[in-house]
């Protein structure tokens, strides 16, 4: 018979869980693996709410194994390590971000894009190689290998840093790869949620002209006063879309749900990119001649490696960038994910689980 | 009033046309323009029939102005040339594509990419600079500025080689543009028809392994013993089909009819790229799991600037590439374009102009 969570490593634990699909969180002892060789433990300071941790505990997906411990936006300093790691040392400020494990053989993983290999064990929600399943940061303490740790710059504040484990890794990622970065061209933001704030402040920060496209004309004023964005575009001003169309040459697609890819589109010139990084359920509808007519591509990418990760967060840290956010204590989590489900945050919850009681 | 298509310009020429949406064609007697100090006169030894041409015939597009000659693979001889052209002389073979103008002052043009310029003016059905409409090749002279004219290599047949002025750019151009032709990588080829069967070729001068996806299996030996594809996969075939999941590197789609892209999408590895070029009247359905957690991207592109189609006529003609075509008459034209809306017919027809009466 398997042994319950609380039984199944030596080392004690208190997270909060989901048992079931109402989502609700609860006071959750469980146990963590023994620090192995190349292990660090850290003590969990912040933990970033991304809404996939939402679609997590809710089972959105059909693929929750209850009870679940979200959280993929781990700060935190490290307590203990391992004879083989030499990447950290007791005290160190670290992070933990969406996975705790890869194959490390595949193409993928030898190429530092651990987050496409075929064997990734993402930090929650998984089976991990001894048969366990892994728990995460909406607890006190987490055992890493090293590899999947990230450093925290000096400067980077652990609350505000936190998010960028996801949220900042994930607009990043695809900025670089499907060459989005050119000083002076024009960056459109869709969605001005976790995501697509922290792609505002990038795209500022690499030089861009930032457009954020929102259906809410209420998030004007902070898209442009607060975030530094150039210039607004709500969809119910058609006269001001129209005008805009043919004049961006990126567009980063944060929303999640189910929407109409024609108008972002539109609004690229001849060889625009569009890079969409929601999980719609359903597939989207692509109209096929502005793809053809304006060699326009829609792409798609997913968090991003380690190697690249702890650029992000170099990158972020030179330029002074941060989520914004909301600190929350442990308990207030299930008022915060009501709030979460309605967008009703600037920009992201973090739980303050180090000053948080986990009973 | 406006004058006929006789009498608007000083040079008699002769065409077939279509004068309503039964799409039918028959002689039409016309003219051409006087050959300017930047235009050359060809006489039009070949025409190839692109599947463009069908439609335009029957208005499936809705922007047919009747009466249409169509016609954009024309390869011909020069037999007049203005006091401003440097590039040819009389006597060469030569041909013309997509396109007969565009602005030349635009961001696109300025880069060599006239086939994206907001002015690019089209071979056939289109309306030129001084008003009157355009003409295509489906006649026995055409006057083009000397920009839009290309040179055909000396070792490259005018009947094979006239249908690569847009069956071969439309395939060649993508495969520079997105990165499709790093020698040793899998290429897909989904549909084998005009657009299919040169892609196979030049994927395979590029030095890629091919493998034609079809929904077609009795292709299967035409596309390995003919063409010198590496491998065939069919859809009514799914064992096999599932066999070759993530092993693919980029597909050239042609298939222009309304089709599912997540079979094609599941056959690409992590970065995988799609590139479609047919123009299917309805959006297409993209599903987005696939994009995301495998970071492959969906692009369009559409010919090809003048720079390019002429190196891409000099790369076929280095690597002996040339479409697998049909001879036709002029007046077998209704019949044949009867077969080429059934896919019947191995791989593209050419109507030999030189030796048909046009009358």
């Amino acid at each position: 018979m398997a042994k319950s969570p609380e039984q199944e490593h030596p080392r004690k634990a208190f997270g909060w869980a989901a048992r079931d699909n109402s989502g609700t969180l609860s006071p959750f002892p469980f146990s963590r693996r023994e620090n192995g060789v190349d292990d660090v433990t850290i003590k969990i300071l912040y933990s970033g709410v991304c809404h996939s941790d939402l679609h997590s505990l809710k089972n959105d997906w059909g693929v929750t194994n209850y009870p679940i411990v979200p959280g993929h936006e781990i700060a935190g300093v490290v307590t203990t390590v391992g004879n083989n790691v030499t990447k950290f040392k007791v005290g160190d400020k670290v992070g933990v971000g969406v996975m705790v494990s890869s194959c490390k053989q595949c193409e993928n993983c030898q190429q530092d894009l651990e987050n496409y290999c075929p064997k990734m064990i993402l930090t929650y929600n998984s089976k991990y190689h001894d048969g366990t399943k892994t728990y995460g940061g909406y607890s006190d303490i987490i055992v890493v290998d090293q590899h999947y740790v990230l450093r925290f710059p000096d400067n980077m504040p652990l609350d505000g840093g936190a998010p960028l484990l996801c949220a900042g890794i994930t607009v990043y990622s695809p900025m670089k790869y499907y060459g989005m970065t050119e000083r002076g061209k024009h960056l459109g933001v869709a969605g001005l949620g976790g995501l697509g704030h922290v792609a505002v402040k990038i795209g500022k920060a690499f030089g861009l002209k930032v457009t954020v496209i929102s259906t809410s004309p209420k998030k004007e004023s902070e898209a442009i006063n607060r975030l530094g964005a150039d210039a607004f575009l709500v969809s119910s001003d058609p006269a001001k879309f129209k005008a805009a169309m043919g004049t961006i040459d990126y567009i980063i697609d944060t929303v999640s749900a189910v929407h109409p890819l024609t108008p972002l589109l539109a609004l690229l010139k001849v060889n625009g990119k569009l890079v969409t990084l929601g999980l719609p359920e359903k597939p989207l509808e692509l109209p096929i001649f502005p793809l053809v007519l304006g060699r326009k591509l829609v792409g798609g990418s997913d968090i991003g490696g380690m190697k690249e990760t702890q650029e992000m967060l170099d990158f972020c840290a030179k330029h002074n960038i941060t989520a914004d956010i909301e600190l929350i204590k442990m308990d207030q989590i299930n008022t915060a994910m009501e709030r979460l489900a309605k967008s009703d945050v600037r920009y992201r919850f973090v739980i303050d689980v180090g000053n948080s009681s986990m009973l």
